[in-house]
């Protein structure tokens, strides 16, 4: 089959071996997949994952596993899916504490030891799984796991008193987090860079600023980075109040590491200063995420500013990595 | 007077004016003065101030300001007090809040647009003063400061379910954490370098290791980081666990900085991929920490390892510099 993998550089693979799902896992053929800046960074050899890349998708199931139930057979053969990222081990004390998401053995499909979802076919564990609902399209469900991320930061947020949230940057993220906080009882505004961006925040009713017009005031009580930059969390302090909160939602771009040092680092005594309170926020829930957009509550169909087949995959991922892109999909 | 005073550099200035108080304002002759690392980061030139340094007090109402009410005159004049390092505004909007530790107008004593108590004399608010209990020798109260930011971080940690805590460094701060935090319904480490710290914490009753002894696991539910250093804040992030908390104590050397920059930066990706929570704590309450040393629960004597008269106050910085050197207090 058909598929992007990565060594010790990008490659179209036109022969790589189709997978057999395992024990309790369901065979998916891929039906869209969308391009994520962590893929992009597993592409410039920044993430040390080697494999098929990938992890946002909608696809159709195509098989279980030989000894799978009648019943599971029959609740999952061609049926169209998204789901969870995370292949947990259900035992380490992590899971059992509730905190699966973040299991001691876990894998991450297309970013740590489980290939990914750039392929015709991929696996997933049955208990990753979520069916799409009927009204929510392919387009529309390969959203489903950035969407699960931004509602798990909104989720994160005590919007009591109305408070005043900046969200910063207009990605995928950022345009994601500004739809979902925007219904939070709080004054909600993106800072960006993009006129076209700018755009659908009009349509969305949703206030916006260009990041240089703004004043740096100590006067939010919110701020969320979803910039994916060192200088997004500089920004962020200089915006937050004293005792504020800072979500942090992008670990595409390193603030630094020995693999790739930031020359001047972070300066986090803004921080300590104003006694501010940061909080990394990752993954969320794709049942959540299905949901919202079974309800209408997000518009995710104008974020499609590409489309490709997976043939076109390694042109495709060099396009994504444009300013002027916001998601770029692959397609069989 | 005789003042230690930084302007391009450190000098013992002998014929320094004595301050006079303004309205509202108490003259306070200085006992002890406490040398503390964000006085070292001034006398480097590390902090954007100029004037009379030193911030850690006790010291004698001398007199107030000749329209001082009879009232105030009788309540404060004579008595010996600890206070306040902030000098706010009481206006502003942080103020207002409940916030005052924040003020945005605010000056504070030593580090920011007000001469400290390394002088003779020196002047803060009557608001900021407390009396110091009569059992609270001059030599315990002078720890009042980093006392009150030590139990300011105990009281933003929610010690539910007899949580594991890692107090990660052995100075001053580190060192009144873990008596602090070692009364919490917790499991309380400290990590430190020096064995005669370790000393300490043995007659203490606590727990400690060598920073270099422990499994970076991934397993404590707080981490108290007071070591200052950057590495500081990378250890803290490899042993909190996923969705844990991270109190960051110190401000006195940045994370790297455009003045300092820091090769390495600190990579923060682990408190996302961990959906850590990084709190910043810096201020305490005066009189909650002179409550604390009247009722015996801390035990700060041992903490002074040196003591030099205000003549001698060059050397002293020099000779607080040293790793052996816990606290280091300027006499008159």
């Amino acid at each position: 089959m058909l598929a992007l993998r990565y060594t010790t550089q990008l490659l179209l693979d036109r022969s790589a071996p189709a997978p057999t799902p395992g024990p309790g896992e369901a065979l998916i053929r891929t039906r869209r997949a969308g391009i994520a800046s962590s893929d992009l960074a597993v592409s410039r050899g920044l993430v040390p994952f080697s494999g098929i890349l990938g992890h946002e998708f909608a696809g159709v199931v195509e098989r279980l596993h030989p000894e799978a139930s009648k019943d599971d057979r029959k609740r999952w053969e061609g049926k169209r899916v998204a789901g969870s990222i995370n292949i947990i081990c259900g035992q380490c004390d992590l899971c059992r504490k509730g905190l699966s998401t973040h299991c001691r053995a876990r894998k991450v499909l297309g970013l740590y030891e489980k290939d990914g979802c750039f392929a015709e076919l991929f696996t997933l564990p049955l208990r990753n799984l979520c069916e799409i609902p009927p009204k929510v399209h392919d387009d529309q469900a390969v959203f489903a796991e950035p969407l699960a991320a931004a509602i798990h930061a909104a989720q994160m947020i005590r919007a009591e008193g109305k408070p005043y949230i900046t969200i910063l940057g207009d990605g995928v993220s950022g345009l994601l987090c500004a739809q979902i906080m925007a219904r939070l009882n709080a004054s909600v505004r993106l800072l960006g860079k993009h006129p076209e961006k700018f755009t659908l925040c009009e349509k969305w009713g949703i206030k916006h600023r260009h990041i240089s017009e703004v004043g740096r005031r100590h006067d939010q009580d919110i701020v969320v980075d979803c910039t994916g930059s060192p200088e997004g969390l500089t920004l962020a302090q200089a915006l937050v109040r004293p005792r504020g909160t800072i979500i942090l939602k992008t670990t595409a771009a390193p603030v630094g590491s020995e693999e790739t040092p930031n020359p001047h680092g972070v300066d986090l005594s803004p921080l300590v200063r104003d006694e501010v309170t940061l909080i990394g926020s990752r993954c969320g829930s794709i049942p959540d995420a299905l949901a919202a957009l079974a309800s209408g509550a997000v518009d995710v169909l104008p974020l499609i500013t590409r489309r490709a087949k997976l043939a076109e995959a390694l042109e495709a991922l060099r396009l994504a990595a444009a300013p002027d892109q916001i998601k770029v999909l692959l397609e069989p």
